[in-house]
């Protein structure tokens, strides 16, 4: 192997481990060992884990085979926030259409996209839980949501099989034959926001919503599922998340 | 739906109608459950087993989930050569590479290969005992050998998730290149705003932002430059200006 495939082989190895998978809420603790496996044979590694049912748990020993170290390295939090702390996009597999959130890519659509944002950090791929799949304030964190094409009469595919799906077509995307990265300088261009960036510009805005009386979260009117579709699109960035909580700082400070 | 389209979609599903999945001697019943899952959530419904450890067993129906009918109407051989009767074309997962049959393809051209010989006629896509594969003498009575891009220090899937990834590129090569069937409807969509609209929202929203000493005009810093890429990027909608104009005009009101 030439130098320049050994290292595009690494970088696309590296984009991989920027990819962290996050089962919320799952009930079955066979099916979190079957998702290890699936990420580890795909070449990822970060398994997230959000209030899991049972774990650790010897099933999820059993169906990891080979893949106990993904779930020895494995996170444990409380919420879907702490979950994503730090990542730069979040995708939630749906296989059910919502009226929120952004339009639904097809699983090779978000693999793609997904890699790509591993360029500019780190991305997550959000799984619901067995039964009721995730919940609706759930999606409305994440930038993207994803399903698998499947059977219109019989949609429901295994947790740990949805995992192997995603993982695989990350990995396909990653070592795909991809054109050299041009480079192309955008004026103003600043690094992602991150998702906690992002969260706390929508909490300083709804206050000032509130505080201006536009807002009253009594009747909320679908106003926040709205603005976090606009800015959602938009994809911010850091200095923009300093522009506008600027805005709403000096909002703030004038209010009678 | 127009007539050509639907005639395309039938035959779609009529061609994964034609592709059995024959399992080989599978040790444990809960993967032949879950391969049953697998195939019915991307259409397919043949299922041959060959020489199964345990079948029928309870394991199998209750990983099967909502694919008991897939079961049901299984096929149980003895052999290898009894599975493959009546059909014009087998393909043999393997991960490992031998010394025998033709080069191996990756599972998205061995799906549309499949895929492409049931034009002719039936089609078997055969799979290994979960430890052992397949033997070579199962490989040398199949025309082609077909792997799943895997990382190379860990190429084991499950079998259940093997079978998953293979249907899914089936089921992807059936339905392409077709024309969207649904038009999505994306929530909260609605016209775009035009130009003027958005003009009008920049100049308010600069009134506010010198009205609250934010933005000094004749210091403008490339303030508003930054402003137009970011919700140049979202490409506004006609009822997002109204909720953004909405805001602004609240805090005039409040503004001391």
């Amino acid at each position: 192997m030439n130098q320049v495939s050994a290292s595009s082989l690494a970088a696309s190895a590296g984009a991989l481990d920027r990819v962290r998978v996050v089962l919320c809420r799952p009930s079955h603790p066979g099916n979190i060992g079957a998702a290890a496996r699936a990420m580890k044979t795909m070449g990822l590694s970060r398994l997230v884990l959000v209030d899991p049912a049972r774990f650790p748990d010897d099933e999820a020993i059993a169906r990891a085979a080979g893949a106990e170290d993904v779930l020895v390295h494995c996170q444990v939090c409380a919420t879907l926030d702490e979950a994503l702390v730090g990542t730069v996009m979040a995708i939630a597999m749906s296989a059910r259409h919502r009226n929120l959130g952004p339009a639904p890519l097809q699983a090779r659509e978000g693999a793609a996209v997904a890699l790509e944002r591993t360029n500019e950090g780190e991305v997550a791929l959000v799984f619901g839980n067995e039964t009721r799949g995730l919940a609706n304030e759930d999606v409305m964190r994440c930038q993207h949501t994803v399903f698998i094409p499947a059977n219109p009469d019989y949609t429901s595919l295994n947790l740990g099989a949805a995992v192997q799906v995603l993982c695989y077509e990350l990995r396909m995307a990653a070592f795909a034959e991809r054109p050299p990265v041009v480079t192309r300088t955008v004026p103003f261009e600043s690094p992602p926001a991150s998702f906690d960036d992002v969260e706390r510009f929508y909490a300083h805005l709804e206050s000032v919503m509130v505080a201006t009386g536009f807002h009253n979260p009594s009747q909320p009117k679908r106003l926040m599922p709205k603005i976090r579709r606009l800015f959602g699109r938009a994809a911010l960035e850091r200095d923009e998340i300093n522009i506008l909580r600027g805005i709403l700082d000096a909002v703030q400070k004038r209010l009678r």
